[in-house]
């Protein structure tokens, strides 16, 4: 199944059916007023939102309209919840290079995550407004999960269990704020502003063999004005999902409607290119010797959209975005 | 005006006006649904509200009902952002000296701050599930603001127009996954489960001169198991909650509904005692040369009060719980 969230003045926007092809939606509000409320209440909802669906691909709901992916918000507007792991251990790897941090003690065995702002998410088309262009203005490529109720010290198998949908996500990110936060060991505020989400939320089916042993076996593709930056695959993982979900709930039940990202997705190949400018600026240290690449101005685009192996466009949509002048 | 949250099934409970001595409540939902609301449409709510208060407290509403804290859900049940500073610094600089991490660099110019979890705030009677006895369970006392809309890169004054209700909370800790979650820099998931909260949340003025300098200008009392642990005092508070607020602002914008922790309330006086029992631990190790207080206990309970200098009981009412082992 696939859904957006549109606009409807409430906090959690009112829910839609997307069909498999992205082309049409359907208001679904008659089951669930809204995303959050299918993924707190997910066995009673499920069966009837797959009916939907199935009649919707069909061409037989006379209510539906053109999907317009412009018009959506984030799957989930707000959440209680935003944890995001750095699941790819070559960007970590590289990120301390680039910021020269100390190295992050069992980085290999203990998952890394910080919790991040969840009142705020932004929708796949939303301009973004930064403070500065001198604050290091960079996207983060991501794949993500949404949970539905994960309980304390929940096994592998509960975590994988809680996964309820598949999203993608643009962790944006203040690259001039990263080291003094890390150095506090608090985590990050100000580096890590609201970050965005492509407009389709999906059930892991939708993947097929592209998801597997809890992870998104998909290219992120990414350009960065129109220019292509780079094309990681979410298969090198070094952490699956439910790592990162039972990481997340070793102390704490998790409430319906947790987002769990999976960090910058990173290929240990150089061809692979990069999901984020901090990790090609250290790469371009490396094997160039020197940085070539600055952070984003004000009027600069991203725009991310995964692909199947067989070069299909993937589930969620397309984030383009476009950062601007905070007022 | 003072108020407290109900159950009623939904996320974010129901909302009562709670009279000035805690003794009577009455159900406010005819003017707003709960306190998220509240704080969402302060200036189109706070005149009706302030009428039912005034009414209440005359002994002039029928349908009002004796006030039962042990009744009681968190204020904000759910939250979208919970960022929990540490601005007492004394309380920073000894928990550097108890778990032996590296100074925090600008501790005393730039507010240290982390973001926790939101999805789950505990009320004031809840039984608090923990996994293990060795996870180095703590208490934190602390004192703290909810925020209505806080615009990006706000200003101190706007920062400190944000605050509009003032609460009393109980961050619990598990103090053996702290030094190594600080030392990944991404701060704190499993060091941190949900926090509780005192039962009544209120408007600044319920504090009169005691709300001063952006400041709790009230003793935080604790026992544990019934024994005096401490009774800091709040105006030691390194940063006031407008510099705590215009940090957490400074990349992004906060809706409404923002909760932010002062961190552990401390003073430099050993004879105020502690509002937590790392704090008194590392006490011990230097005072005595030996650390003698454990961590809690499951059966254990803490109890946390606001007081006022002359002696009269804070406006929060009391925060009691005890530890159980999670099932």
């Amino acid at each position: 199944m696939k859904f957006a969230t549109l606009p409807n003045g409430t906090l959690d926007g009112r829910l839609v059916v997307v069909s498999k092809d992205l082309t049409k939606a359907v208001d679904a509000t008659v089951i669930a007023p809204n995303l959050l409320s299918v993924v707190q209440n997910w066995q009673e909802k499920a069966a009837d939102l797959q009916a939907l669906y199935d009649l919707l691909n069909a061409g037989k709901v006379d209510a539906a309209f053109d999907f317009d992916p412009s018009t959506c918000l984030a799957p989930l507007p707000r959440s209680s919840q935003w944890l995001d792991g750095s699941a790819f251990i070559n960007h970590g790897k590289l990120m301390e290079e680039a910021f020269n941090t100390k190295p992050i003690p069992d980085f290999d065995t203990i998952p890394v995550m910080y919790q991040g702002a969840s009142d705020d998410f932004q929708g796949p088309t939303a301009d973004i407004p930064m403070p500065s262009e001198a604050d290091g203005i960079d996207f983060e490529g991501e794949f993500g999960v949404i949970t539905g109720p994960v309980p304390m010290a929940a096994t592998l198998d509960e975590a994988a269990q809680g996964i309820c949908l598949l999203v993608q996500i643009n962790d944006w990110s203040l690259r001039s704020f990263g080291p003094r936060e890390m150095a506090t060991g608090f985590g990050f505020i100000q580096a890590k502003p609201s970050s965005s989400f492509a407009p389709v939320a999906v059930t892991p089916d939708e993947l097929g063999d592209a998801w597997k042993n809890g992870r998104f076996n998909l290219h992120l593709n990414i350009t960065w004005n129109g220019e292509r930056f780079g094309e990681p695959h979410g298969s090198e993982m070094n952490f699956s999902f439910p790592e990162l979900i039972a990481h997340a709930a070793r102390t704490r039940k998790l409430n319906a409607g947790c987002v769990i990202g999976s960090g910058t997705v990173s290929n240990k190949s150089r061809d692979a290119g990069s999901a984020c400018i901090a990790e090609r600026r250290v790469i371009e240290k490396i094997d160039l010797g020197e940085i070539k690449t600055q952070y984003m101005r004000f009027g600069d685009s991203v725009r991310m959209q995964a692909k199947f192996d067989d070069g299909r466009d993937g589930p969620f949509g397309v984030i383009e975005q476009k950062v601007i002048a905070n007022k």
